[in-house]
């Protein structure tokens, strides 16, 4: 049974705020539950599922775990359909960060909606991505949103953190960013390693951020097209895909 | 002044259904309601603002203008920052819709969410396709969070509602899909016209749909990633950007 100092957690673990103070997150739902089980790495407080769900799995003995009912899961969830089950789960810590001049890594820069970076992830885990650099105030990884749309890419990419620009600034490695002026992306020749910056939804990359930057590419749009810019989720992939082509 | 029928008409706009039996949408925020004054093909039933928005603006005198109070229009907002303006729009009717052989469209089968649809068009405008045909169960592309994603280019491209296999079935182009099973899109040749199909979220292209495909596709992964799909919106950005590069 749940008790009411859990479910006080549960609910406290949608603010970015409570998550940093408890140093937990929360995993909603078979697919990524189930997926959480196979990462030893992140460590489960407790699991709190309806009988359907306990009942169908095999082993859960080495976890806590809480009967829920669905009236009280549907009171809990961040989303519209029930879930079956959710997950309180420790947030790991990650070793210090540095960069390998071998591999490409993605940069964020101040990414604000949840569901952008939560598809960034899984599309950087898809071009074989494994660590993202963020901005300070782009949004917290391990907010309900972002991990559902990771759809499981977040046990294996990991978010690191920092003031950009300080840490852009320090490193010897190309780093490529897409600027109205830069040049068009399909003309480049592209390294197999560097940093990929991507910037905000409206404002784009901060001229902090632009200063670092070594290689500013363009994605050029059809003549016809009168659209503006490319969502922040959508401009990732085609900059890492087109990196990726071989 | 906004009467109590003006806002019950308002409210009514968030559903489909009555969406359908009005012929009105949605639409809301300066940046929207801004860029569609330039499109004399969407005919506006009337502007509901504030003062702030109405001040700025220089003539307005041919709309039907209502003054709304900022707590109002909060309150009939779908989103969560408050707008300064919406304004209701009629539905426009498409001409009867045919493929032209020399011309790319996109069609989407079942695509569910509204922030994923709304992403496809922007996305679709930015590579030149100005068509695309949507399978019956697509979600309404006039539902208010489709309309806020398209930033605009919704105005600019035409959605069109059908039984996609039936139509699919009918057209003698190359129809692209892609499919788990489908050819590596870097090693193959793209036409520069036919129509490209993106699957559902999470069930991807349906059996009757399958079988209209011509060319399946598969958007190779990097070896180390365990990622098992594209979200559909990334996945017809990629195909999108394939087809346009030059």
């Amino acid at each position: 049974m749940l008790s009411q100092s859990d479910i006080k957690l549960i609910n406290a673990l949608k603010l970015s705020k409570n998550r940093r103070k408890t140093g937990f997150f929360l995993v909603e739902g078979p697919k990524m539950v189930l997926e959480l089980l196979q990462y030893p790495n992140f460590e489960i407080v407790f699991i709190a599922a309806n009988k359907t769900w306990l009942d169908a799995q095999p082993n859960l003995s080495q976890f806590s775990i809480k009967e829920i009912s669905d009236k009280a899961l549907q009171k809990l969830s961040n989303f519209s359909t029930a879930n079956e089950v959710l997950a309180v789960v420790k947030i790991p810590e990650h070793e210090v960060f540095s960069v390998n001049k071998e591999t490409l890594y993605l940069a964020l820069d101040t990414i604000q909606d949840p569901g952008n970076l939560g598809t960034i992830i899984r599309t950087a885990e898809w071009f074989g991505i494994n660590e993202i650099i963020c901005s300070k105030d782009t949004v917290d990884c391990y907010n309900p949103k972002v991990v559902q749309s990771t759809m499981g890419s977040l046990y294996r990419v990991k978010c690191h953190y920092c003031d950009l620009s300080a840490f852009l600034m320090k490193q010897n490695v190309p780093i490529y960013g897409t600027l109205l002026n830069g040049k068009n992306i399909y003309s480049e020749t592209l390294g197999k390693s560097g940093i990929i910056v991507i910037g905000n939804e409206s404002k784009g990359i901060s001229e902090a951020v632009q200063s670092c930057i070594t290689h500013p590419l363009f994605i050029p749009n059809h003549p016809s097209s009168k659209a503006e810019s490319l969502n922040a989720s959508i401009a990732s992939a085609i900059v890492l895909a087109e990196f990726r082509r071989k």
